[in-house]
């Protein structure tokens, strides 16, 4: 309590900086970039490196030995009271999308190297050590692989993906070897688990939840396991004017209803959501009745049970209707990752710290992939999820309220000081 | 009922001749194609210049004096008791669409042909003279513009679309001249209604309904009018994971809503068809709930009050469904053809031919075009519908009955037989 006590009293002098000087270093963080018009900082390209400069030298500010691993990410440590203590990792993704927001990734490394800076200032010392990881591969929007930096801290990194090559050629291999990397030496990065308390995230919501509820911060439950799937729709063509509606067997009219559908059965779960963003008709015309219709389905859980359930409600729905429309489909899976669930020790943690904080605490599921997903092999983990402002991100319109920015860095300030590792299990 | 009679006995007689005849003839032209794997006829082309040259033996040879008219229609006329008498036109189209079947258009001019080399056979004279025409335009493939000839014939040719020009920039003009027909000479086409009784087609039906009961033959009551509308949906962009389902303005749930109400409404009324046959979302992607969709609405009706009715109850809905759905949307009109109603006085007489041919009489809407459409502003006019395989045209698959073209030229026949011109009325 006397910790909780220090933090809160830091909060009523400082927080009010601290939140505008995450906000600030956001703003120079976005001046790295390939694009003047728009935000676009891919994996291992000069702005990465340039980003990843700027943050080594925040990190180094805020108290942290910082180095540049195998991957490319920056990891900033402090030691804890005692020398090579097991270490709590914190950290978020400093890669961008094309034309991304200013917050997505980067708000998460900001406010983990704010709050270390914080602690330094007050001169709060912590029974373990702290690692502030900067990843440098989440997007996966320039190599075909993705999370090529957590992977490897955690352990499960494939050294085939070396082979993979950007849109000009060039292999992660040589592209590492540009930035400065070793790619010999990436295998040696997977941490010890012995040695890692768990792994912590701050990151914006990328959805509408918190907006919905006045909330500036959540605290996550689990990153949803996803299924993709190809629908193929095979009725008969027909003429558009001669053949009677109950003569039919639209391609496009069975699509039209088993969309709606993927929709009813999602709409009637809580934890499931579902969606259809992609439909083509091969050959439509306007006055012919389709012969064929496909469409995407993506269906999203923090339970991967109840995921699996879902699909196969959405394949019997498509059966009826396929039987009483008299056309054939066909069902084709093209992606399938499981849940990370979050450890419920850390989600309690957080959600002490959210209250001691005055902010009622809320659970909600990730919809989108994380560091997480790759850190969940390693440790425990968990993460804070930032209010942002419509739900919008992967877009220039993202935004995030300084206040909730500083709402973040006290509540993952509150959660090291009051964190008790012994008691973190996954 | 001398008449009847002798048509009775001339089926009995020579009936079989004049079914496998007419078959042999469709062989025969589909042997004028420009693509020898596809029958391909376009207008004024090679093809259908040879075409339309083995068509005025056939004319001849049924007794009929021939000429090519000024828009390359082969025309085919029989005088009838008294000379200069008014005629009846008899006839169907000889172009095709690409990769065609062998019965559209081409069917409806060798069993009138057919019809007439029986008459003449037979020795049989009619009060009136008989035109067989063979339009040269009715499907529209190689110019931008349709109904070349029997607009004409009509007295509805425009002269501007003399300018339209095909695929490789020729224009009609062009491609008149070097068919051997001077366009000079169009508008001189145009009969004098009082010298016509009316118009009258045998067409396979393209539609599926004729097999469904049963029946060789049809009688069409009216071509259906159709409107053609683009619809634009707009919705909330978002993360397919993120976003809660009832949070969500789902440009592709929407469409697909809004698809099976323009169904719904038209199943609920017959006399209607109404089709989406094309879908399209702009930028989607399987993880991103759609913005923007848009898709194609085809509806068609003999009734123009009925297919107007129609309309603006699906735009009711549409309105429902954007309501609670909280997007917008655009409907626009970018086709708009008026319905031709066929004769009673032809509709009546056909029926009864079709029973005097031991049929049951059926009366059918058109949901295709066809020359009638033009004919209609020129003089009563009517049309029997040939039963075809499955619906299936526009189609090599294209297929009918030798039996079924038999019945039509003998009802075609007896029609003739039986006419009383002063009873012919719109």
């Amino acid at each position: 309590m006397v910790r909780r006590h220090a933090a809160a009293r830091s909060e009523a002098e400082h927080g009010d900086d601290d939140g505008h000087e995450a906000m600030h270093r956001l703003a120079l963080l976005a001046r790295f970039t390939s694009d003047k018009a728009a935000l676009t900082r891919l994996y291992l390209t000069p702005e990465h490196k340039a980003a990843a400069g700027q943050v080594e030298a925040w990190m180094r500010e805020a108290g942290l030995a910082t180095r540049l691993d195998a991957t490319g990410n920056v990891v900033g440590r402090l030691e804890g009271q005692t020398k090579d203590a097991p270490a709590v990792l914190i950290g978020s993704h400093i890669d961008t999308v094309r034309n991304a927001g200013k917050y997505d990734g980067n708000l998460g490394v900001v406010v983990a190297i704010q709050a270390m800076k914080r602690l330094k200032r007050e001169g709060l010392g912590l029974p373990f050590a702290v690692e502030v990881i900067a990843f440098g591969d989440e997007e996966g929007v320039r190599f075909p692989v993705t999370l090529t930096g957590s992977k490897a801290v955690a352990g499960i990194f494939d050294p085939a993906t070396l082979e993979a090559k950007d849109h000009d050629g060039v292999t992660l291999f040589e592209a590492l070897k540009s930035f400065g990397c070793d790619p010999g030496k990436i295998l040696a990065i997977k941490r010890d688990p012995e040695k890692v308390v768990g792994y912590v995230e701050v990151h914006i919501e990328q959805g509408p939840v918190l907006e919905a509820h006045g909330l500036p911060v959540g605290v996550v439950t689990a990153i949803s396991g996803a299924s993709r799937l190809k629908v193929a729709i095979h009725g008969v063509a027909g003429h558009a004017g001669t053949v009677p509606m109950n003569l039919r067997h639209d391609a496009v009219a069975a699509a039209a209803e088993m969309i709606l559908a993927v929709e009813r059965v999602a709409l009637l779960r809580p934890d499931v959501v579902a969606t259809v963003g992609e439909i083509e008709v091969p050959a439509g015309a306007v006055n012919t009745i389709a012969a064929n219709a496909q469409f995407s389905i993506d269906v999203r859980s923090p339970s991967d049970g109840l995921r699996h359930r879902t699909l196969r409600e959405i394949r019997r729905a498509f059966e009826a209707i396929a039987a009483y429309r008299s056309v054939y489909f066909k069902m084709t899976s093209f992606y399938d990752v499981e849940a990370a669930v979050c450890s419920s020790a850390i989600v309690r943690a957080l959600e002490r710290s959210v209250a001691a904080n005055h902010v009622s605490p809320f659970r909600l599921a990730s919809g989108a992939g994380h560091d997480g997903l790759a850190m969940a092999k390693l440790a425990p983990f968990g993460m804070l999820f930032v209010r942002c402002k419509g739900g919008v991100s992967h877009n220039p319109a993202e935004s995030v309220e300084t206040e909730d920015v500083r709402k973040a860095t006290d509540v993952l300030a509150d959660f090291l000081l009051s964190l008790e590792p012994k008691k973190i299990r996954r």
